[in-house]
């Protein structure tokens, strides 16, 4: 084998591991793989199939992508940096700027599937806004698509009296968003929590933001608080994970 | 079929999204799953072939288990809440505490396979510590078992003039660990950064911490920063994505 990329587990595996590090060395300046048939030589003996699983799982990573009659390349997907700390500061918000304008700098936002409800909690909903089973939430969902890529699905829950007769209630909140009227009517956000767990998606999750497994989903739980500690927002987010750098900056 | 778990996807994954609702619902308190023919039953018309694919997705994502002779169990595992900033306060390594102390609770912490080397910065670590390439460093690197399970795989970099001499350079690093380490030499950590990636695990880390795919790993990648903004310490750490929930505080 002309480059040796460690035993022990299946072959197609070792020799994605191998590329994929040769794609992160830089190997590929114009992000162009080899053909098959350069890559059969260069991890010889093997056949082209072990060498079409390894691309393949390249490509469920999102790592590459398939270009028809022209080869595979790597993706040229830019991460989204996203700092939660500058993204939710009352700066931010209290400018009346949204947080996505930290996010994706030049990229191309687009808000898609805005819909709005009044309903009553559900037991998590009413466990997580710490209020009884049934009182009346509103529920604001959204997907997020940037430069054309479904990139997360957004879910937030905010208690009726806090939301009620303010724009909360319209598809547009006005400037600075929903924090910034919870501001206005006297209950800023003045710390959040944010819970993190990676996961395969759900059949429905794959399909709405065409995530294909084994790539994973991110599920990040954000709780606001204002000064009073009282829960004014959740705010469940479904993340394609390999589109998102997570980022937190916290003191010692 | 008696349930009906929605269209579009896949029947055994529609299944298993279906299987999944009812267990976070609560609905099998003694935490065993229906036995294969009753599954049938419920889900008719259905084979067994794809009841037991919908039972080996839900093994994969890390929610079941088979009991030999016994069934298919909902897995007890309650995930680790890890606070990234109770976990590192100063009050907590100053305090000579060790950050499990606050993760793990009542349970069982092993740390295995403590490996410490003296080397030169390989490219990575030198931009993430900002330092020239080829400067010594010293990596620690160590495997994390809670509960008899291989939760996570850390890798921290130390630039030599910070370690040097001090018992950063042993497998036991005194109270309060490396961080308290630094502080006695006068670069007392004042803020962290941490980055997440989820994704799937390489063929390496999959055998390092028996991850099996599509279950992720999540890659957190941890800066330590002293007063005078200089990086102290880099800490790539790869966990079992299944066995965590990431907790961030942060202030608006």
């Amino acid at each position: 084998m002309a480059r040796e990329p460690g035993g022990g587990s299946p072959k197609y595996q070792r020799v994605a591991d191998d590329l994929r590090a040769r794609i992160k060395a830089g190997e590929f300046p114009e992000g162009r793989l080899p053909v098959e048939r350069d890559l059969v030589t260069q991890y010889a003996p093997i056949s082209q199939g072990t060498i079409r699983q390894a691309l393949a799982k390249l490509r469920d990573e999102g790592l590459v992508e398939s270009r028809v009659g022209s080869g595979v390349y790597v993706r040229s997907w830019r991460p989204i940096v996203r700092n939660a700390l500058q993204r939710l500061s009352a700066e931010q918000w209290g400018g009346g700027r949204s947080m996505w304008d930290i996010d994706i700098e030049d990229r191309d936002l687009e808000v898609r599937d805005v819909q709005i409800e009044q309903l009553p909690a559900e037991p998590s909903v009413a466990r997580a806004l710490d209020i009884p089973e049934g009182e009346l939430v509103w529920r604001r969902n959204r997907k997020y698509v940037v430069d054309g890529v479904a990139v997360m699905r957004s879910t937030e829950y905010i208690p009726d009296d806090l939301a009620r007769g303010t724009r909360i209630t319209q598809v547009d909140t006005g400037p600075g968003g929903v924090y910034a009227r919870l501001a206005d009517a006297g209950h800023a956000p003045v710390r959040y929590r944010e819970e993190i767990q990676s996961r395969p998606p759900s059949a429905a999750e794959a399909a709405d933001l065409q995530v294909r497994a084994p790539a994973p989903v991110a599920e990040v739980v954000r709780y606001a608080f204002d000064s009073a500690d009282r829960v004014l927002t959740v705010n469940r987010m479904i993340l394609d994970a390999s589109r998102y750098l997570l980022q937190y900056d916290f003191p010692a």
